[in-house]
């Protein structure tokens, strides 16, 4: 399967900052549905998980958003293409490796998707860039209702919408939301937020890598309750949340300009200079020097490189993007110098937009 | 005393790398004599010291060389003055910190200069960009031979030239390459080549720094002996050893290129990256960056950032240079931001003269 046209479109939740700050990357809602009339996931056979699939696809087909989705049927993928569809954020790594009758569903800018036969019949997602949790919802919602109009979801009253494992039972509603917290993890503040976090009953991970060691300072941070709250409270209480650890952010940024503005601005302007020049880049050093980036773009000492830029680039320089762009598996240190290479040429296209005068 | 012209100034040794893989960076000839008419500096009282001033003064008036030359009276000079005078090699640290009537004659492209009253009554030196080392001595002797015919120098048939310290007596001339040496520093090749050299009478110190921690990996080699060769075979015998050198260095890169080069265009390239925008830059940390920028160049992966442009950059980035551009004394911090914007500016200036179209 030919992925090129994949890698060149640009994922609607990547397009840009909605916040002025650049802080919340994207905002992601998903709900977990099963229709009632077929054994869930656990207890189904191939021919189950078959008709599941036509099912949701002719659901799909009477609904506004998805009538001209792309299908992808996991197992016609390669393993390079299904790891782009996790890198793009299309699928889970459990529906990229998982076994039986899987597929994903989704709209040409990305922004809404549904995976099929993983955890539960259907995922439904919508995701959104910058700080647009609600309309995140309301998206994945107005999905819901029109597919709910042609499938019969398994539901009780008591219970609400029932699911393959009881944690997603209720709404079956997961928010969840891409901040960027540079000036936390400097001042060595992250661990206390995120048992704060846990003790309202959010979980926090990192976008990559794990806990306080998330790889460019980038966490994603969601709602564990999924029952006895509205969907509505759920939005309203993630939103107010994240409104705080905006402004916690804030001040430990300002604290570290106030203290050591050579030095940050020297750190964000070096970063630029190592991803504008280096030959090699591990995606660990890339993510670090992305990071660094961010923060000059949100305190406004980098206005050059746009946040959806860096977005972008976040997702090409992945491993399964990379081998896909070369037509081909590449080894670790191939990718390194394809990173650098990448990354060099999009940034002097960049710059040759706008015209002379970087700094 | 403003010192600004002289900053703005660029020395006629550093115009350029005369050898085309921009290894050799200068050569020195220096000549030390004494005049046989006032008492050797060790026992020349302040008046004498006066009186030998005078009498080189009027014979550099003679010469055809140095009849326009610029004269400093070294106790007319600031700290931060003399201190430029030596970063900029018309002086030595001896002449800055001595005691006496000491002075400093030099022609306007900086090629030609006297100490008058260091260790000895003069210091003739001519220093040249590139591998000039006959020239260098060519154009000292000239000058050597113009002063003679007005003054009378201490002599004796037996030993030749009489110095304040035996170890210049004969000939009184000292020889001097600046070279830069990374890949057999890189490959740990030094250590052998300085026992070496040592064994054949030859000196090697670094040009900042000592031995194989030479900052910026550029090594200054020069004859031991003065007495009992010719001048000729003096600097012959370094010519030769300097042609052996430049191809053990080569003999080094291509091994490098060839195990590495992946990892040495990105050496380069984050070289350029970091000098091209870091906001903080200690002289160590630039020494060691203009290296990799140095090695670009000689392999011609980076042709970019001309030899001469290099070497410039070199002297006004030193502290004194910064301080006098500064028109007051900076602290260390202070500087190390100057530094960085002084480099930035001036390798913005040299992208924007060469178009657009840096890597």
């Amino acid at each position: 399967m030919d992925l090129r046209p994949l890698i060149s479109n640009m994922p609607r939740w990547l397009s840009g900052a909605a916040d002025a700050e650049g802080m919340v990357v994207s905002c992601r809602a998903r709900l977990a549905r099963n229709l009632s009339t077929q054994p869930f996931m656990p207890k189904a056979s191939e021919a189950d998980q078959a008709q599941v699939i036509i099912q949701v696809l002719e659901a799909a087909q009477r609904s506004s958003q998805l009538r001209a989705a792309t299908f992808f049927q996991m197992n016609s993928l390669d393993g390079v293409a299904s790891r782009l569809l996790v890198e793009r954020r299309l699928i889970s790594p459990a529906l990229a490796e998982g076994k039986g009758q899987r597929g994903v569903l989704f709209s040409q800018d990305e922004s809404l998707s549904i995976m099929i036969n993983e955890e539960d019949h259907l995922r439904i997602q919508a995701i959104l860039p910058g700080m647009k949790l609600a309309e995140a919802w309301s998206q994945a919602n107005t999905l819901d209702d029109e597919l709910g109009a042609s499938l019969e979801y398994a539901h009780e009253s008591r219970w609400g919408y029932l699911t393959a494992c009881p944690t997603n039972t209720g709404t079956g509603l997961r928010l969840s939301v891409l901040i960027h917290l540079p000036a936390l993890v400097l001042a060595e503040d992250m661990e206390r937020v995120m048992r704060a976090l846990a003790q309202m009953a959010f979980t926090v991970r990192g976008f990559y890598g794990e806990g306080t060691n998330a790889l460019g300072n980038l966490f994603q941070i969601s709602n564990q309750t999924t029952l006895g709250r509205s969907e509505e409270e759920i939005v309203a209480s993630l939103s107010r949340l994240i409104g705080q650890l905006v402004e916690y952010e804030k001040d430990a940024q300002e604290t570290l300009l106030a203290e050591a503005r050579s030095q940050i601005e020297d750190k964000i302007w070096r970063a630029y200079g190592i991803l504008a020049h280096a030959r090699i880049l591990t995606s660990q050093e890339f993510m670090n020097m992305l990071s660094a980036l961010r923060l000059g773009y949100t305190l406004g000492l980098l206005k050059e490189v746009p946040a959806s830029f860096m977005n972008h680039l976040m997702i090409l320089t992945q491993p399964s993007h990379l081998q896909a762009g070369a037509g081909r598996v590449l080894e670790p240190e191939e990718r390194d110098v394809r990173r650098a290479e990448l990354v060099r040429q999009r940034l002097a296209e960049l710059e040759a937009a706008r015209g002379a005068g970087a700094a």
